[in-house]
């Protein structure tokens, strides 16, 4: 299922080595603190786990959030970058 | 249907008057810069259009995400202070 990541993280060597270790679960960076990919619900709950030691202070925040179809598609992503949440259209840019 | 709204925008500014904002559509704040609560697809429609003069540079980013059912239950929310993306237990914290 499709997942997106999005954290909130102080600690700049933190957030560089969490941004690592999504990529190694073969997620793509989809903006400067979220990332996108597929993840079965096992590779979530061992990413929550290995996630958990890069938040420190009471700012700090990580979100795996799952996005079945509709939720997928219904989503709106507002950036200057053009960040694609789903590869075909189906969501919206304003 | 439950949506969480999601920002990394850089300017103090512009982040505090979006949050105003996100607070008039009734939404609840559940981290430093992340929001909860029901939209429906019109409120969230005109919510997108509201935001977008908030996202200046290109670190700038809101996510408008709708949270189904199994979405929001499968959801993890990693914090140091307990956020609750759904009332009822549906959210694990690791």
């Amino acid at each position: 299922m499709l997942h997106l990541v999005v954290y909130d993280i102080s600690d700049d060597g933190s957030r560089a080595r969490l941004a690592k270790l999504l990529e190694k679960f073969g997620l793509q960076r989809v903006q400067y603190s979220a990332f996108r990919g597929e993840l079965n619900p096992n590779d979530r709950e061992v990413l929550a786990r290995q996630v958990g030691k890069f938040v420190r202070d009471d700012r700090d925040c990580i979100f795996i959030i799952p996005l079945c179809q509709r939720c997928s598609s219904t989503a709106i992503v507002i950036s200057n970058t053009g960040v694609e949440l789903v590869k075909e259209k189906g969501v919206e840019f304003v």
